[in-house]
C-alpha cells in the first residue's frame, strides 16, 4: 500500500520557472479575494487585476504541467494532482474520480482529498453527472443542492459548502474521469476559476492517460516475460514454477540487503530469465530422472549459455540492459568452478551471486525425482558451510533473512508460484526510468 | 520514412482553451510588436502590454504542453514541436537538436525547420555550446559572433540574423538537448522571449523524454516477442523463421485491404505468437521428418489450443487484446473441418483468416523433408482452388498482390527472415493507443 495521502507535507509549487528571469508584477496571492461576498461581476478595475491573477496562475500551471508528466507512477501523480489543485484554486481539499468504462461507474483514488475507494454509478451525484453530461457544475451551496452526494462527506465527516466538478477528457475528448475543487478558501469559485481548473483538468488528463498507458505497456511486458518463464519451466515438471520462486526470492533478498526498488527488480527479472536457454536444452535431458551422464551434463550446462545468447538478441532498456550479464553468470561460483566462464569472486556480478544462491535454495526445498524436499534449516545449513567457496556471504545473510521472513515454502509447486504471483504485483512498478 | 515537415500546412495552436470561456482581455498579438528597433528595455506602459502578452502565451503554452505530451510517436513530436515554437516566439525557423552520450554528439532531428539529421560535437557552435555549458545565448547579430557555427546555413542556403539558443533539461536537470529559435520577426529576442522559450523547454524536455521512453518499451516488448518466437521456431529446423516471415506477410497483406497501420501491427504481433503453443509440443514430434501419425498430428494440433491457452495468460492492452482469439483460430478453415473448433466462414475471425493464408503460403514455400520448397506461383494457384472451402477469397487476394510487390522468397531461411525483420521497424509503431 502507498503512505497516506501527503498533501500537508509537501510542497506545493510556488514559484515560477526561475527567480532570476521572472519579470512579471508580482501577482495578488491568490487567497487574497477572501473580502465577504466578492462580487459575481468583477468591475474594470477588479477584472484587470482578476486577468493578471489568472494569467499568473498559467504560468504556474505550466510548470504544473511539466510536474505532473514526469511523474511515472500513477498513485504518485494522483497524489501530487490534488496538492497542485489545491495550491492553485485556493481550495481546502480535491476529489478526483476516474471512469470505469466496463462497468459504468466513477471510482474515486482520491476523494476529499483522503486516499480512498469509492464507488459511484455513473450518474449519481455531482460527479457522477458531470461524468455523463461532461457539463461543467459550479455549486455556491453545496449543502442544498440537491444534486450533491453526501455519502463521503458523512463518512470522513466533512462539509462541503461549495464545489466545483468538471470533466477530465483526453486527446479524443473522451471524458476519462472528473475533478471536484471543494471548499474554495474565503468565497465561492468565479470565472477564472472555472476557466483555469479547466485549463488544469486538461494537463490533469493527459498526465493520468499517460501514466496508465505507461503502467500497462510495463504490466504487458511483465506479464510476457512471466508467462514465457513459467511455460518453459513446465517443460520438467521438475523446474514448474522454479523461475517464479527465484525471481522472488532474488528479488527479497535484494531488498533486504539495501538495494533499492529499481534495482530489485533488476534482479526480479535476471530471476525470472535465467533459465530461458533451457529452451535450447532436449527433453529427454530436462525429464532425465535418473542421475544424468556426463553427454546430459554437457547440454544441461550448455543452456546458462544459451541464456546469455537469448536474452543479449533482446532489446533492453536503461538499467534492464545488465539483465543478460546478470541471468548469464547464474552458475558462477566464487572458487571458480561454476559455469560457464569459470569467473571467480570479484568477476562475477553481485546480482548474479544473489541468483546463485536463490537458485539452489529453491532447487534444493523441492521435490526432485530421486528425492524428497529438503527443509529450508537444512538446506541453508548446508549452503553456509560453502560461503566463500561457492557462495557470497552477504548474499547467504540475505537469503537467510528472507527466509525468516517469508517462512519455509509449503509444497512449493507452481500454485505456490502463482500465490507469490499475486504478491508481487506491487513490486513491478519504478523499474524504469533514466 | 516519414513525410516531410510540415510547418507550413499544420495549423498552429492560435486559440484558447475554449472562446467560450477565454474572458481575458484580448492580448496583443505576437507579431504586433514589428516596429522598427523595439527598445531593448521597455518603458512602463510597454512593459505592462509586455507582461500581459508573455503572460498571455503561457496560456496558450498550456494547450501546447498538453498536445505535445498527448502525441505518442517522436517523430511527429518533434515536428509539432517546432511549430509552437514558431507560434509562440512568432520566428522564422526552429532548431532542435538531441544530446547522444555515448558519442558525445548533438544530432539534429531537425534544423532550421528542415528534417534532416546533422551531428556536431559537444561544445562546437552555439548549440554544442549550450549543450555544454547548460547557458542560454542570445546572439543579435548571429552573422558576426565568433561562437555560429554556419555549416546548417549554408547547406540550406539561409541567413542566420539573431538566433536564441537554450538547452532541454529532463526532470534530473540532465541537459537532453538544445532548442533554437532563429529569426525572430522584424526584431531581437528580449527577456520576455527568453523567459517563455525557458518555459516551452520544459514542457518540450518531459514531452521527448516520454515519448522516448514509451518507444523504447515497445522496443522492448517487441524485440522480446520476436526473440520467443525465432527461439521457439528453432526447436525444429524445418520451422525456423516461419512466424517471423508469416508475421510479415500478414502484416503486408492486412495493410493491403486496407486496414489501418494499427490494425495491421495486431495482425503482425498475432503472427509472431501463432505458433507459441510448439513449445508444448514434444521435440519427437516437432522433428519427425516423415509424415507423422495420427497420434502424433494430435499432439501437434494441440498446439493451438496450447497457443491460445498461453496468450490468455498475458496481459494484452487495447487492441492487442484481440491476439489470443486471432491466433487461436489460425487453423480454422471456412469449411468447419479446421481446428480445434471446427468453426465456419463468419464464426472466424478476419484476422485469422488472414494468418491461416500467410501460415500455408509459408508452409508450401519452404523446404521440408521430405519435399523442396514449391514455387509462390505453383503455392497461389494450389491455393485459390481451395477459396470458399478453406480459405478466404479476400484474404487470398491481398496475399495475391502482396506476392507480387514482395516477389518469390528466395530461400527463405532464418536469414531472411532476419532481413525481413530489417525492413519491418518502421511498421512497429503506433499500435498502442486507445
Amino acid at each position: 500500500m502507498l503512505d497516506e495521502p501527503s498533501e500537508n507535507t509537501s510542497e506545493p509549487l510556488t514559484t515560477p520557472f526561475s527567480e532570476t528571469s521572472f519579470t512579471s508584477p508580482a501577482a495578488p496571492a491568490t487567497n487574497s479575494g477572501k473580502a465577504e461576498n466578492p462580487p459575481k461581476r468583477a468591475g474594470a478595475d477588479e477584472r484587470r487585476q482578476g486577468v493578471r491573477r489568472e494569467d499568473h496562475r498559467y504560468k504556474i500551471l505550466v510548470r504544473v504541467a511539466c510536474l505532473l508528466n514526469s511523474e511515472m507512477d500513477l498513485d504518485r501523480l494522483l497524489d501530487l494532482i490534488i496538492i497542485e489543485a489545491n495550491n492553485l484554486l485556493d481550495t481546502d481539499r480535491t476529489s478526483l474520480y476516474l471512469v470505469d468504462a466496463d462497468k459504468k461507474e466513477l471510482y474515486s483514488k482520491i476523494a476529499l482529498g483522503i486516499r480512498q475507494e469509492i464507488r459511484l454509478p455513473l450518474g449519481t451525484g455531482l460527479a457522477g453527472l458531470v461524468a455523463v453530461t461532461g457539463e461543467t457544475i459550479n455549486v455556491e451551496d453545496a449543502q442544498h443542492d440537491g444534486r450533491a452526494y453526501h455519502g463521503v462527506d458523512r463518512e470522513v465527516g466533512y462539509i462541503t459548502r461549495n464545489v466545483l466538478t468538471m470533466p477530465l477528457r483526453n486527446h479524443n475528448h473522451t471524458i476519462i474521469g472528473v475533478i471536484q475543487s471543494i471548499n474554495k478558501h474565503g468565497k465561492s469559485f468565479d470565472e477564472s476559476d472555472i476557466e483555469i481548473l479547466e485549463a488544469f483538468a486538461s494537463v490533469v488528463a493527459v498526465s493520468i492517460e499517460n501514466a496508465t498507458l505507461r503502467r500497462d505497456i510495463e504490466r504487458m511486458f511483465n506479464s510476457f516475460v512471466d508467462t514465457m518463464a513459467s511455460t518453459i519451466d513446465a517443460r520438467s515438471p521438475q523446474t514448474a514454477g522454479h523461475s517464479n520462486r527465484v525471481a522472488f526470492y532474488s528479488q527479497k533478498v535484494a531488498l533486504e540487503l539495501g538495494m533499492t526498488p529499481r534495482q530489485a527488480q533488476v534482479v526480479y527479472l535476471a530471476g525470472l530469465l535465467h533459465d530461458f536457454g533451457k529452451i535450447g536444452v532436449p527433453e529427454a535431458v530436462l525429464t532425465n530422472p535418473g542421475p544424468l551422464s556426463e553427454a546430459e551434463w554437457v547440454l544441461m550446462r550448455r543452456h546458462v549459455v544459451q541464456t546469455k545468447e537469448i536474452l543479449s538478441n533482446m532489446y533492453f532498456i536503461g538499467e534492464l540492459k545488465r539483465i543478460p550479464l546478470i541471468a548469464g553468470q547464474h552458475h558462477e561460483r566464487l572458487n571458480g568452478k561454476g559455469y560457464p566462464q569459470n569467473l571467480t569472486g570479484e568477476q562475477i556480478e553481485f546480482e548474479a551471486k544473489i541468483l546463485a544462491v536463490c537458485d539452489v535454495y529453491d532447487a534444493l526445498t523441492v521435490k526432485r525425482y530421486y528425492r524428497n524436499p529438503l527443509g529450508a534449516g537444512e538446506v541453508l545449513e548446508y549452503m553456509s558451510g560453502l560461503v566463500g567457496i561457492e557462495f557470497d556471504g552477504t548474499c547467504m545473510e540475505g537469503l537467510a533473512r528472507v527466509v525468516k521472513i517469508i517462512g519455509t515454502p509449503q509444497n512449493p509447486t507452481n500454485d505456490t508460484a502463482e500465490q507469490l504471483y499475486l504478491q508481487k504485483d506491487r513490486n513491478t512498478r519504478d523499474y524504469i526510468r533514466g
